[in-house]
């Protein structure tokens, strides 16, 4: 029960940052390692001046499923983002930017939300995920 | 050949839920187990009253993708929620609602089709694809 | 680390595609084979007519992440056509069209591009994953 998940983490939208952070989580509380590969869109979504943000839901949701989101974060839901302050607090869970996606976005570290902990390649990814269930959302 | 498949299924559209459906299907069929935790659209969309209807397309189906999709429907194809029926039939396919999304949605268990066996948190989830394959569609 | 790395790859957008062929490029650069299922978009997108074409984003990168990517592209960065293309050479990837995506568009083989090796059907992908880290993408 112990084996690392590691998450290729690509979508930027409300609804499966959300998803990606209740799996992160319960893996965490499990005590399982989690390593978090942040490319394209969940990148820019991790950026410090904008993580805590509104960042949309997929077109899918419609505005009935719009609604749903919104009344549950009324009801005092923790956004994706304090639910993976949380798990790292409780947790093992290291997120890393991808090289790459930080050159499509021409960010620095320094741009992201202290939540990132390096920026990483491919390479170093998959390394990471040597011995792991691996997972792209 | 018979590890567990467990897949976290999110999306709610027909293109994906049949995608997911076969190779469920396909997984079953060869001896392995399956476990499904739905979340968010993919939750909604197995909702009994509608689970038959049409749950539209990603957006990137365009109108040719949708043309050739329903041009299939037509010529007799079964859709993503009969491809399921059989997989239960034929092999051991357990269907779970992710607790957190019945309480995005405000259902009941009654709400769902039968398709669906029950109610699980993350933990339950995990612990289910603590020795599995584990897919996000 | 030579676990094969087995995808079921659905998503057709240019962003999904390259996250798709930077992962694949990475884990066959480190010796481990590669199995890539196409399914629907994905495999319309490997139509040799419009493989080098532009195949728009995930509707969540908005004008600015279009403009991000576009700006990529013009400084040379390879398309993912070009990165798969590549790690064929360097690596065992295997790329098979999926047979019921290919009567949903009414595809030949002739019509798709040469980085496809065949077609196949679902339980031949899972025979190939039987040992494999499964991603769906």
């Amino acid at each position: 029960m112990n084996r690392t998940l590691a998450i290729g983490l690509f979508s930027g939208t409300d609804d499966r940052l959300n998803a990606a952070a209740v799996l992160i989580a319960g893996a965490a509380a499990l005590g399982r390692p989690v390593h978090v590969f942040l490319q394209y869109w969940a990148l820019a979504a991790f950026r410090g001046a904008i993580i805590d943000e509104d960042h949309g839901l997929a077109p899918e949701a419609g505005a009935a499923g719009a609604d749903a989101v919104h009344r549950l974060a009324r009801l005092g839901q923790a956004s994706w983002a304090e639910t993976l302050r949380q798990a790292k607090e409780i947790g093992q869970v290291e997120i890393q930017a991808c090289s790459l996606s930080m050159d499509l976005f021409e960010l620095e570290a320094d741009d992201l939300d202290p939540l990132v902990d390096g920026v990483e390649g491919v390479t170093a990814f998959w390394l990471a995920a040597s011995d792991a269930d691996v997972l792209f959302i």
